[in-house]
């Protein structure tokens, strides 16, 4: 590359998920919209989960939104994705079922499919965030104690300046984030894992673009898995069987705080990633779980 | 009554649970089974989540479980339900659909109905998880620090004597469970809270039955909101959108131990409950977790 991204990221860019994400409707309650290149944990790789779970989700939102039946629920409180076989580049369509419209929350049903073949099935209900106010009742849960930004490692940055020197290519989705790292969490990809199966630090859109709930869904799978934190020594492909996210609130502008836990690896290579991201006023934006294979 | 259970709830009776859940098929992947008045949280109320969550499980896994394509993947690794209208007594039926029929994993979709109106939609991937081994790989997350069960409270037989002294009756799904509960935790109910969002205990059948896979659904259902313990002062209705169990690995004999935390109720009342389950072993059989809404 010639040009190479500014470690300032923020910019007057459109954004670049709004993009990748968009659906159109053909009808039916059908939608189509196009996996990009962009969103791989490898070159020419498989298109992180999060990301897909994010486009079957706007498919999702604007099918009740369209629906006559109630307010503008576009907001995902709690979505569950099962993920079937990887997805390619390439255009995907989405087939909804609405399967419940009440007066506050709307649940929904999904198929996402390339050529056919389904890769993802979906089902979450969904609410308007906006209409449910601000005020927390009670947050016993803290946020992760990292340091602040200026003392985490521009993950980033650093990168893609190990890159210009010669390194391997960062992976395609790390161009997404603007990720500063606690640097005890950073230190495994050179042989120092954190001795626990812990991820996270603060992040943002590397285009500087206002975070939406979507958006949350694929910070929630964007970190490498949790479990190469343990030290165990595997850094293997940890495919998603399901991830379930639940969305609290809308998230306020500037970095957002994510952490992910895997603390039980159990007999098969079965284990669970618990994720958490805060904003940066200190509130709980979103949880989320998933279930995972080890690599054996 | 005049036959009140013995304290000592072992018995060689059938199992209740098993009972209770069966299905059977009609063709074309829909089964029949039975909403039985045993199960509610309230006398004549509507019956407990994990409950009807385990008659849609099984049918979920008796579909698999008949399909040429595989071994028997009967066990639920992650299953998702949305609650969408309170179930009733009486029959209920369930379709479930195939999603993909893999080699180690199944994935299957089903909608609950009563006289037509849909009550429940479940996702899930199942397994069978005698085939995936009993060797933990690694487990960080410890079980609860509850005293052995000769120290907790007999919280199944306190509640029976009490209203044999003229108190409230217990709800029915209290007879389903041996419950020994810790008393820090047991206080709640007659203004002593623990503080914060938890609930949990030693758990087993009350008429003694082994705890299948399809049973750690209902147990992780089966507890008051852990929110009544918070001490905020509310005991209202916490009604489930959506509850997820991954689970791990069969029970060994004797009892369970399950924790259920609430650590964040947020704006518009958004509450999650998280559970564990371990066996007499001290192995993890499950993890849960919930979407709720706290009463306003």
């Amino acid at each position: 590359m010639t040009t190479t991204p500014s470690t300032d990221p923020v910019s007057a860019a459109p954004s670049r998920f709004a993009h990748d994400t968009a659906v159109r409707s053909t009808g039916d309650s059908r939608y189509v919209g196009e996996v990009t290149s962009g969103w791989a944990v490898m070159e020419g790789g498989a298109p992180n989960g999060g990301y897909l779970m994010a486009i079957a989700a706007r498919a999702m939102g604007a099918t009740i939104a369209a629906d006559e039946r109630g307010p503008n629920r576009v907001d995902p409180v709690s979505v569950t994705a099962h993920f079937l076989a990887p997805a390619v580049e390439g255009p995907v369509d989405i087939d909804v079922e609405v399967v419940r419209a009440g007066r506050r929350h709307a649940t929904l049903h999904a198929a996402m499919r390339q050529d056919g073949r389904e890769c993802v099935r979906l089902l979450g209900t969904f609410a308007d965030l906006d209409a449910t106010g601000s005020d927390d009742v009670r947050v016993d849960r803290q946020p992760p104690p990292y340091p602040p930004v200026a003392e985490c490692l521009d993950f980033t940055a650093a990168a893609i300046a190990q890159a210009e020197d010669g390194g391997y290519p960062p992976p395609p989705i790390l161009h997404r984030f603007d990720h500063r790292v606690p640097h005890e969490l950073a230190g495994w990809a050179v042989g120092r894992p954190a001795g626990r199966g812990e991820m996270g630090g603060h992040v943002r859109w590397y285009d500087g673009a206002e975070m939406d709930p979507l958006g949350v869904l694929a910070v929630l799978d964007c970190y490498p898995p949790a479990v190469f934190n343990t030290g165990d020594g595997s850094l293997g492909w940890v495919p998603t069987i399901e991830l379930t996210v639940q969305l609290r609130r809308r998230p306020s502008p500037g970095y957002l705080t994510a952490r992910l836990l895997t603390q039980a690896i159990t007999a098969g290579g079965y284990l669970e990633e618990d994720g958490e991201v805060w904003d940066a006023e200190g509130r709980l934006v979103a949880l989320s779980r998933q279930l995972a294979l080890a690599a054996r």
